[in-house]
């Protein structure tokens, strides 16, 4: 038995917020039996994948062992944790296991993917465990921003580890199970191996505060309010759609949910009867014949994204619905780092139209979902892990969640995706680094990160595309003159020409000098005339742009 | 008289933070003499405008009333008021006025366009006037988070007009004047017709903070520091340059200036003596035989630019000094929304390294440079002038200005660019429509945002690319097959062959069938080889391409 070992190796959501895919082994070395926790993706940005229409943890590792794995667990229901399950359900094979309400979503995506529902299965919260080979996973009740969030109690021929999920210590969620310090107290009490634990707000000093404390303040807002309302939060948090809905029934106004996600996790949430009461919800349609001030609508978009309901409201009417002066929009969210610039273009929409923006600023309208630093202190206290092993963070995170740990006494180790841990021994060592990535699902194929390819798109909005079309006879001597076309590029420039009759001159004359050798190797001549198209292109517009050399010979 | 006007135009600055270009005008209607406060660029992004150097206003309506334009007068020397000077010197030609240190760093970048530097003119602050046509202009000290920022007293015959630049009421600013209200009271006691005034934080509802305040604070933060310490803030807040060198050197540390305009900005100060005492600066050569915990390095990027000192010391060596486990680095700036993503970039290689990340999220490093709320309506009440116009801020930060103003019973007007304003009369009223813009510096020639150029390289980023060669003989019959090369796009699709052996063999197949009048029709033809090129691409990858054809006819 001493050869064999627990490990726990991310593959995604290590040293990122996003796409989490934890791997947790059990075995002789190369030989473990493997989980999954959770398989979730992350979205894509100009800056980095444009075109791209989500990105997947590069899961090459896990897929060559698909043998060895014997399930796939889901703490919830964010799409950085299941949103990946579907697309790589056919190289992984294993069950999925979720509770109620998670497996609901898991199956809605499986079912557009095109394969069977029944690939999910719904399991029962703690006590209930799942055998998985050597593994025995229960669902631990935990409070997070969308319901039925669990940690994992996973207990392994080395010990029981504990695996946080995304959580927040919230006693009155609102919506889903409170988190119960008992509980937890419970099932750590003979001990605890490794706490793998959520990092997200290990930065933010003061404790967390609970969902039940926006509920006042959004329905003071709304009762005061006089046309229209708009409120948007995250589809998924149920509670604070609740909140929102439960306000403006209050105030008398009729709720109207706008976007596709944010109807697909109330039907969801009712159906798995996470939800409990919901105000009556009316259409779009019927809302056209309900005055404006006894209207409120809740809709999707609070990251700025430019087809969801809220900038589509900004920019003009959206399903036959339109704001007006003396509307109210509510942020109901924070922004995440990076979609600034969409949110805040949503705003001067809407200031365009008179409409009066509130956001969460003030402090009164939003919490967060995860625990701060105090929070995730008291975890560690209640739990009193051997390790805690920081994850669900940006390299900052986890290192400071590494440093508050070691302060407090505990043993930690910084493990980044590829980091294999060996959690067996007294302390954590590195058993071995495997190559991860990102993985990108572009149009209807994936693609790897480093392919290639999205760098020549990134490349291509950066310096334009030139394509020169080269025509050689019999005798490899070039049939009439070559030809440019431009994208992207100015189309004139310093000589005050086109620049397309520039380069071709310029190509024109090389070919003209060119000695038959050249004209004859083809890779020879694709260099030269990019090099020339480069040097015209830099001295005529100060840029270098990508080159298409297309050379079609008679022969 | 009572046909002439005095009129303000933004062309740059009024719906959006950047490119600041303010119009005054007096006379008769369309005969007005014209000058210009300040001419300032903003930056480009990858979402909206990739492979872009610099974005400028489109100052077509003043080169085509060049011959009316008296002066150009810039209030401080912020590349978002200053940067596009150089620009647009050959088109617009008048004199530039300016304070000594923001005319130094104006005639810099006049030298580096090749445009002579006495075309800037420097002048003295308030009660000095430059007569401009019907105007007289005066430079009023005001504070501002670089030296010598300074609000424009522009008299005209319709009365006094205050132009308040960018401020903040800062009593003690560390260098540069402060704010002197009794200077202020004396200028607006016999009365302002219109104070065009910043608008930036007034969403911020408490008081602004002195620059001072940071002083003790990075003072205490050095001072406790092991390694070595590298602050980041923007060159140009010289006073926060000096607090920083200062702290470094009472601790005992050399202090070496990185980056290319950290230097320019101190050497700036240094020349125009608008800095007093500034630590003895060492050379990053001479800094590699100081040991790291006596040195401090001030360095370029607080916004994560990826060329900057910051990003490079992130990455790895900068002028052969290097991070390592210990070292601190302060973040004495605030992140301008949008560039989150760079710096977060930056704080996770110095995660990476060990390196411990100070930034002004507890308030303590960094105070901004604009007035808040209370501020702006402090400022309001000793000038009290007739009328407010919000400027220097994005529509929500113009509608909450007016807003305030008109809560506190003065005239105001949301003043977007393009909106010429009367301000003659007893209310401002809009006089005009002009058309705005950007002009995009892209290399070395200027493009407008709208010509489309811009578009196509993002769409090229969106969609990749596909090339099209067809070679038609002397009776228009294909000579061999079509060609097609692809950029940006997955090389194999869900047929599992190449996507260019597809491409090729459906082109192949249409051309085969196509009618001779179809083969004679290049227009026509090119559509539809890129309507078939696209639906192929469509079930092959799931993206429909951009599509360039080249068309080659033998006769």
């Amino acid at each position: 038995m001493s050869s064999e070992r627990l490990i726990y190796l991310p593959l995604g959501g290590a040293g990122e917020i996003g796409m989490n895919a934890y791997v947790y082994g059990y075995g002789a070395p190369d030989h473990e039996r493997l989980i999954l926790v959770d398989l979730g993706v992350t979205f894509p940005d100009m800056d980095g994948s444009p075109g791209v229409d989500l990105i997947l943890p590069d899961v090459t590792w896990l897929k060559e062992r698909a043998d060895r794995l014997e399930g796939i667990f889901i703490t919830h229901a964010h799409e950085d944790h299941v949103g990946a399950v579907a697309h790589f359900y056919g190289d992984l094979g294993a069950p999925i296991y979720a509770r109620v309400f998670t497996a609901n979503i898991a199956r809605g995506k499986m079912e557009e993917q095109g394969h069977p529902e029944d690939a999910v299965q719904t399991v029962s919260a703690w006590p209930e465990q799942t055998e998985a080979g050597p593994f025995s996973v229960g669902f631990l009740p935990m409070s997070h921003s969308i319901p039925e969030s669990s940690a994992l109690i996973i207990d392994t021929p080395a010990g029981r580890v504990i695996h946080s999920g995304d959580f927040k210590l919230d006693e009155t969620p609102g919506v889903g199970e409170p988190f119960d310090p008992e509980l937890w107290a419970e099932v750590s009490k003979d001990g605890v191996r490794a706490l793998v634990c959520d990092s997200t707000n290990v930065f933010t000093r003061h404790p967390g505060r609970s969902e039940v404390e926006v509920g006042p303040e959004i329905e003071k807002l709304v009762a005061g309010a006089g046309g229209m309302v708009v409120a948007t939060t995250f589809a998924s948090n149920v509670a604070r759609v609740k909140t929102l809905a439960e306000a403006g029934e209050r105030a008398g106004r009729s709720i109207v949910l706008l976007g596709r996600a944010m109807r697909r996790m109330i039907e969801a949430a009712v159906e798995t009867g996470v939800l409990g009461y919901f105000p009556r919800v009316v259409s779009p349609e019927e809302a056209g014949s309900i005055p404006r001030e006894n209207l409120m609508l809740l809709v999707t978009g609070s990251q700025g994204e430019r087809r969801a309901a809220s900038a589509q409201l900004a920019r003009g009417k959206y399903m036959g619905l339109e704001l007006a002066e003396g509307d109210l929009f509510l942020f109901s969210s924070k922004t995440i780092p990076g979609n600034e610039r969409g949110v805040i273009r949503i705003m001067n929409q809407l200031s365009e139209k008179g409409v009066d923006v509130v956001d969460e600023s003030s402090g009164l309208y939003h919490v967060s979902g995860h625990a701060n630093r105090p929070d995730i202190e008291r975890l560690h206290a209640i739990v009193n892990p051997q390790i805690v092993v920081p994850m669900h963070g940006e390299h900052r995170h986890l290192r400071e969640h590494a440093k508050v740990s070691e302060q407090n006494g505990r043993q930690s180790v910084v493990a980044v995706n590829g980091m294999m841990i060996d959690l067996s021994g007294n302390a954590p060592t590195v058993a071995e680094y495997i190559e991860t990535g990102r993985t990108y699902l572009d149009g209807s194929v994936q693609i790897g990160a480093l392919d290639g390819i999205v760098r020549d798109r990134i490349r291509m909005a950066l310096n334009g595309h030139v394509v020169i079309t080269v025509i050689l006879d019999e005798e490899d001597e070039p049939l009439g003159d070559p030809w440019c076309d431009i994208k992207g590029l100015a189309e004139t420039g310093t000589s005050n020409a086109p620049l397309v009759d520039v380069l071709e001159a310029d190509l024109s004359q090389f070919l003209m000098r060119a000695n038959p050798k050249t004209l004859r190797d083809d890779d020879g001549l694709e260099d030269a005339l990019k090099r020339i198209a480069r040097q015209t292109a830099q001295s005529e517009i100060g840029k270098k742009p990508e080159v298409t050399v297309v050379i079609s010979r008679m022969r």
